[in-house]
């Protein structure tokens, strides 16, 4: 059965971006660091054109949420900044001409919008709401996984609407003070099992399934 | 060397007390529920004066935590509420005529008052702040450790004083979706280490060491 998965990183204090996100720190003041634990991995370093990197207990966790995608969601903000369509020079995404996907990629909007050819990857633009992504990425993903990218507001939807099947929260050992937090807005009625835990040397992982 | 540690529980949104605390949930909504793993554990059953009770991965957590303490360091709110020491009926704390601790307590207070005994646990009142609670506990501990019990605002200053030497988060598999986080107010000056990631049963027990 075909999941909807996701793995954010956030730090010990729950912040998913640091303060101040723009230009100089897309990620927030300090957000960077959020991600040290995988952009250590030879398994994040080889679909990224880099070398090198490690094979520690925290790649059974990266490769976990990344196998066996077959297509992803993300909120308009992670996609990426700019004017709107409706410009002259429409918004091209953060993602550069080869974004890492390589999936079709549904983008939650409020703007209509032809789809997105960036080297291999489809940006298609959903207006319709989460329900109607899903359903879309599913049928793009042809069985296989649909891996929900974030950001915090995306995933408090889908969490809201129990519809995550998988969901790992690596823990980076640092504070933020600040930003957004991922589990926000989102209330006892999400029921959470735990599944595992997995100590990393520079993260601590911990997946949950998320009942309606 | 003496350490301060603690160990607190909280929910993976981050909170240790639940929404609405009160006199029919001390803990808030939902905030029992953040202590199932412990109270599960012969190892807290037996000081409890409960028979029974699980050995599990858990135990080794809440043994690191609670052996070779001396002392004990508390919030005014966590020591419990009722009317000031001025009333005719002064306050006399949520822990009943036994209390678990069995050492003495410094509760960090604005109200000087005399030390209370109740059963083979004294609490002293301190109203001199954080460092001269911590010393008098040192002092009371005689090369045994402190232990920090919370609250969360007396947590986060001793988070900020660099004063905290072993943190063990106990992440339940839950959310609360409001009341009193633990890591609120306290910011990125706060270096932390990962020392170490358990999985038990009913939590994820996280362990930090905490650098001023």
């Amino acid at each position: 059965m075909a999941k909807l998965k996701l793995q954010i990183s956030v730090s010990l204090d729950g912040y998913l971006t640091g303060p101040n996100p723009g230009e100089e720190h897309p990620l927030g003041e300090g957000g960077e660091a959020l991600h040290e634990w995988a952009f250590k991995l030879a398994a994040w370093r080889e679909p990224h054109g880099r070398e090198g990197g490690e094979v520690n207990p925290s790649t059974e966790v990266f490769e976990d949420a990344t196998e066996n995608v077959g297509a992803v969601i993300m909120g308009r903000g992670m996609f990426g900044g700019g004017p709107g369509p409706w410009s002259e020079d429409p918004w091209q995404g953060w993602w550069g001409d080869e974004p890492p996907f390589k999936v079709p990629v549904f983008v939650l909007t409020h703007h209509e919008r032809e789809p997105l050819v960036k080297g291999e990857t489809t940006f298609h633009f959903v207006t319709e709401g989460i329900e109607s992504a899903l359903a879309q990425a599913k049928e793009a993903a042809s069985g296989k996984d649909v891996a929900l990218a974030g950001g915090a507001d995306a995933i408090q939807q889908y969490l809201a609407a129990g519809e995550v099947d998988e969901m790992w929260i690596n823990v980076a050992p640092l504070l933020l003070g600040g930003g957004t937090r991922l589990l926000d807005n989102v209330g006892p009625e999400i029921g959470l099992e735990q599944v595992r835990a997995i100590e990393g040397p520079d993260a601590a992982h911990l997946k949950y399934r998320a009942a309606g």
